[in-house]
């Protein structure tokens, strides 16, 4: 990427390429938690997929999918020359730059335009979302001409809003208070929730003629040749899922606030709270600049849509960057971003998971509706819990029909991966009380699903778990997926941990929990089932665990050779009839996956076989198969096997390589989970980082032209720094840490105390 | 039909027509067991499908489908006139008849045609397969002209071979006897099995000049004017699988022994042979030409293709008419056809049963390849019992593609239907005997390989079976099949009356059996498969028994809407992306075919509302349908609605209606279990026979216009021939009886005692 300028903290790009628009829609995209917007220039509109998306705000309007809900755009300018349109669209433009600096979630573009009469017009917008106040965006732009010239700048809130199953909000009421603050109110077509976007503008004291038509503003400004026109926009959001009386009262005062305030004066606030993020989260690579670059860049998008912490929130698949994926929460936050949370804000991590424990009557519905007990969780979850995912979620590209897929109904390895990320809490954090907070309801509900799911083989005298999605989504209905069975399992032994640990610490809420849920018998079923489930063993030849029954019987081929046999490149390759379905070709890592989770309970050796017979097979058309390859690949001593997939997982909104459309259907999107798969192969890859309750062990094997890789760890309310180098570990901790700390480096137990420096020779 | 002139017995077409030369070919069939041949004309050859199909023979080559060996075809004259072909195709013809006597199993073609010159030539030829010597086919063929002419007659084996995945023969030897008698060996490619057609041709005394060139004999004969020239032609065919030591020596010994009887001699002992057939088969309507015929039409084919009592062979599904459906037996048999048998010839249905005895062991190894235990019988069997059918047995008219399909590993009823026709042979037949020689052994292997196949639901403390193909093959992978269940609890019940019977009759064979077997442990769950095996209930509020879990979630409509979205008339609605698939449409009687089955279990309401509900969903997509819907609209009293599901099945050989070809490949041919069907409606439903092990009962509901209808029946030995009217049953009880049957008539018991006659008014 020859355009591609970027430092270790800023991405920038030079020059205006129309086929990026869409891209860095994604790529420079700011958020803050509540809300995402983004990168696309002040002068675009719907059809170059502007957004502003409001956390958790959902609508459905017909029989279209139910998705996000794209706010009206605040942030909107255009400008006007001589009654020409100066955009990067319309107008000749003989500079410009996008930059997103990540330390600071701000975003900064400069632009040059020439006039028809050929004189320039220099154009700089700077914006942030708040992370200080979660419902402020904020903007300041300048103006400068070579030439004297007559300037209409339109700005105001635009109500052309891009929308995939749209449009969602309706009755648009426009309101302007005395002090200039205009707001745009509506209301979703669902379930009528109102949404205010409120807008003030900062003039600086310069007198311009305003005219205000619907949310837009038309600004006539004489400008003199040579002098900077500077202005600042405020622009707030307020819905009815915020708890307040009124929105548009609500978004007005917040408005008028921040334009007393000043720009400079929350922009200031803003980068403080982004420095404290920074902060917890940062990692520093040493000696490999593109890995640095990508690796912060990962963490950034999983800073920006971290969920505040009074929202019943969790992360969607795709962040906050648009409708896409129905602005779902998958699995991926539980198994791919939650470890990243753990390890430095994890607070945040919990909120993730209380999510889970607020939509847990929707993971029941769910169960019921299939016939099972238990909490079976969505496979594409919103605020609700119901499940937004369909049963037909492919088109057959030769028909144009629709394809039955089994995600929703057979994809059952998600409740398992909401009871592994609450164990993983409580394991990191010490943190019990979450499993009187819910936890505990949560795991006990997700452990009766897969009993009631679950059938018993008589003549073998084991359980098994038949008719099933594994990860790997180009085999429908398989039985004994190891990745599944294996998480199963540990969701009947995590739920024994949470029996067992209540019942030392807190017997009564245990006993009346057990009675209010019914979980009496089932209780009394963990041990067997624990003991009986069907786990795949690796082959006594050949090392290999089966991904499921009958896989091995399934036609052998590698990539390459099912990819001779399409006939249109879109086709798709699971469902019925799919290229896949028939062969051992799996979409993403699925038993190299399970091999990741639980390393410790197989060999080498097996973990290598399995490495080296999936690996070929594996099409990786998921984002989420990368970062399982890297880290199976660094506990085998394949630190530059792990690295092209840790550039893989680390740079995949960077590159563009990911597909923008589907016919024409935008899928395009952020990739949080892959943005966590990044970080874990960093750092539990790389630094061979490993967590317990006990403490916490290091086994690095650091990429040859890494000098030095440093990271905050949070561990049971302590915190720590390690920094690695090729010849030495060193770990710092925090002064106010409250206790010591086992630490298990190069094979030997060390004690870290409160304010200790350690240092490992390695 | 307007070309079509029937007789009550005699199937007869005049003028030729091109477009029916592929449907004749089954349409005016011969068969004895050992052979069947198509009815072709004597100068077609393989282009026009001629063939001559030995049972229980079958060869594969290369990739191509294992499938029956067509032999060389040894009826074949072709004659010649100044140099110019005498043939439909070939000449003008100005009168010709083509005709099948059902009464004596003979073929006939009478053809004048009209010479380059303008003169009249007839050619006569009548053929029949011996029903009394198997490998014989004899055939008289006369030549009449109306002006002298030299004739050249080409006639002897015809090596040019019709194969759809052949040539299965190779390594021909040509031989000719001393007495003039020309034979063809050959061996197949697989097994090399060695195949002779022997032909030996009476010349009637006359003198002609023959040359032999190869196996074809160059006859030149001169005609005078208006004289008949007469000749008889006697073809034999050996194989390696008739236990002889020289095929060629077999043949040709059995061709002179065939010459030197004479046609008229070897004819009249076939007709006898063929009388005698009928006189137990036969069953009269009247009041009903259309009926009559069809009915005794499809009798005639099953008695065509009914195996010699000395071969361990089973019915193909398409009979003898060949090598379509690979040659293979299905359930076709057991279900549709062993009724009939049973009830006309039980010691043919004998033959039948003791075939899937002979093929155990190929049941054992399916069972064994899926990881099950005991038998699981091939969905297409062959001389072997190993499964002819594939994992692909249909393609996708989109891509071009096999679709895979779950015939083969998923279609668990076959298994069941073996138990449950052993256990109808016993009912019948009084003949416990059958057990011992390998009933007993096949049921208790059926049983043991469901017991291995099911899953117990721990929190509903149930067996069930699951993801399986039930009869209607357009829903795969379905959990739950009514169908399937019911049978599969018919054949736990079946093994447990055989055990408890065997105690009685001999609990040393017994107890050795089930030792041998390793039975011990599942005679012991037996008493519990039976009672906790889950069994669909009709629903409380509509009275439909649910096909399969899930059937009343998917999409519901009626089969015209369904047929509106096709897009290719030729798609395949079952597989992965059929459009079937996802709706309510079956292809065939399910639901059902379980009720015809199991009556006696279920209400006359719930009988009408399943049928109401099922008929209009099904597409009928195959000749095992209409007689199910016909059985179960007779119990319902519904005659009327009965009636063109009689027609239906009866008919599907005569109307041509059938689909003849899929692309290039021919998939025309016989049905022998809708002509069991056929009887089946007639006697089983109009006349409202039931059977059980303490007698026979009736509850006659013939069609308005039928003024009687009479079959013989056979019970436990003994004989009864049976007539109804509108008015009157009457049972005449063969005088060779040996003791005395229990009647069930309109609610009365009656005793028939042996040579009595019974009238009973309705």
């Amino acid at each position: 990427m020859a355009d591609l300028n970027r430092s270790k903290w800023v991405l920038k790009q030079t020059g205006f390429d129309l086929d990026q628009v869409v891209l860095n829609g994604s790529k420079y995209i700011l958020g803050n938690g509540y809300m995402g917007y983004r990168g696309t220039l002040e002068e675009f509109r719907a059809p170059q997929l502007t957004g502003t998306l409001v956390a958790g705000l959902y609508d459905k309007v017909g029989e279209g999918w139910r998705e996000p809900v794209n706010a009206p755009n605040g942030l909107f300018i255009q400008i006007h020359c001589n009654g020409k349109l100066l955009g990067v669209l319309d107008a000749k433009v003989e500079h410009h730059v996008q930059s997103l600096d990540l330390r600071t979630a701000s975003h900064r573009r400069e632009t040059t335009f020439v006039t028809e009469e050929g004189s320039r017009i220099e154009f700089i917008a700077e914006r942030f979302l708040s992370l200080e106040r979660k419902h402020l965006l904020a903007m300041e732009f300048t103006v400068q001409a070579e030439q004297d010239a007559l300037l209409v700048i339109k700005t105001g809130i635009d109500t052309d809003i891009w929308d995939i199953n749209g449009p969602h909000l309706q009755s648009f009421q426009n309101s302007e208070t005395p002090g200039g603050i205009i707001s745009v109110e509506s209301k979703t077509h669902e379930l009528g929730i109102p949404l205010c976007v409120a807008e003030a503008l900062d003039f600086n004291g310069l007198e311009v003629e305003s005219i205000t038509e619907g949310s837009i503003r038309h600004i006539t400004l004489k400008v003199h040749a040579g002098r900077v026109y500077r202005f600042a926009k405020f622009v707030t959001i307020f819905t009815g899922n915020d708890g307040v009386p009124s929105v548009t009262e609500s978004a007005a005062t917040a408005c008028a606030a921040a334009r007393s305030l000043g720009y400079q004066s929350l922009h200031s606030a803003h980068m403080t709270a982004w420095g404290e993020f920074w902060k917890e989260a940062d990692v520093e690579v040493e000696g490999d600049d593109e890995a640095q670059f990508a690796l912060r860049y990962s963490l950034y998008h999983l800073l920006a849509v971290a969920p505040p912490p009074d929202k019943n929130l969790s992360i969607p698949a795709r962040g906050l960057s648009g409708q896409v994926y129905k602005g779902a929460i998958f699995w991926d936050t539980e198994m791919f971003m939650v470890p990243f949370f753990l390890s430095a804000l994890p607070e945040i991590a919990k909120n993730l998971l209380m999510y889970r424990y607020h939509t847990l009557d929707g993971a029941r519905r769910k169960a019921r509706e299939y016939g099972f007990e238990g909490a079976f969780y969505a496979w594409e979850s919103q605020e609700n819990g119901d499940d937004a995912c369909t049963h037909f979620n492919v088109s057959d590209v030769f028909t144009g029909r629709p394809i039955r897929t089994h995600f929703r109904d057979k994809q059952i390895h998600i409740s398992a991966a909401v009871a592994y990320a609450f164990w993983k809490y409580y394991t990191q954090t010490g943190d019990s009380q979450i499993f009187q907070e819910g936890g505990a309801e949560v795991i006990f509900e997700c452990a009766r699903f897969f009993e009631s799911y679950a059938y018993y083989k008589v003549p073998k005298q084991r359980y098994e778990l038949l008719d099933v999605v594994g990860p790997d989504e180009y085999h429908e209905r398989v039985s004994n997926n190891a990745y599944t069975n294996r998480m199963v399992l540990e969701t009947f032994r995590i739920a024994q941990d949470v029996v067992n640990l209540l019942e030392k610490d807190n017997p009564e809420f245990l006993s009346q929990l057990i009675e209010r849920l019914g979980f009496e018998k089932m209780r009394a079923e963990l041990p067997r089932l624990q003991k009986e489930l069907f786990i795949t063993k690796p082959d006594d030849d050949t090392g290999i665990i089966e991904q499921f029954d009958g896989y091995n019987e399934l036609e052998d081929m590698l990539l390459p050779e099912l990819k001779k046999r399409l006939i249109n490149p879109n086709e798709y390759l699971g469902g019925g009839n799919g290229l896949a379905t028939t062969t051992q070709i799996l979409k993403q890592a699925d038993v190299v996956l399970m091999l990741s989770l639980f390393g410790d309970e197989y060999s080498k050796e097996v973990k290598s076989r399995n490495w080296y017979y999936y690996e070929p097979r594996t099409e990786h058309g998921s984002s989420l198969s990368a970062c399982a390859y890297g880290l199976v690949a660094c506990e085998i001593g394949e630190t530059e096997r792990a690295y092209p997939f840790f550039l893989q997982t680390a740079t995949v909104d960077l590159t563009g390589k990911s597909k923008q459309y589907v016919g024409s259907l935008y899928i395009g999107g952020t990739h949080p989970a892959a943005n966590g798969g990044a970080w874990m192969v960093a750092i539990k890859g790389f630094a061979g980082l490993r967590i317990s309750r006990e403490g916490l062990s290091l086994d690095p094997k650091l990429p040859r032209q890494w000098q030095k890789l440093s990271f905050p760890i949070r561990w049971h309310r302590q915190r720590f720094v390690v920094s690695i180098t090729p010849q030495e570990i060193t770990i710092v901790a925090d002064s106010k840490n409250s206790r010591e700390a086992q630490w298990m480096l190069g094979g030997k137990q060390v004690v870290c105390a409160p304010g200790a420096i350690l240092a490992h020779r390695i």
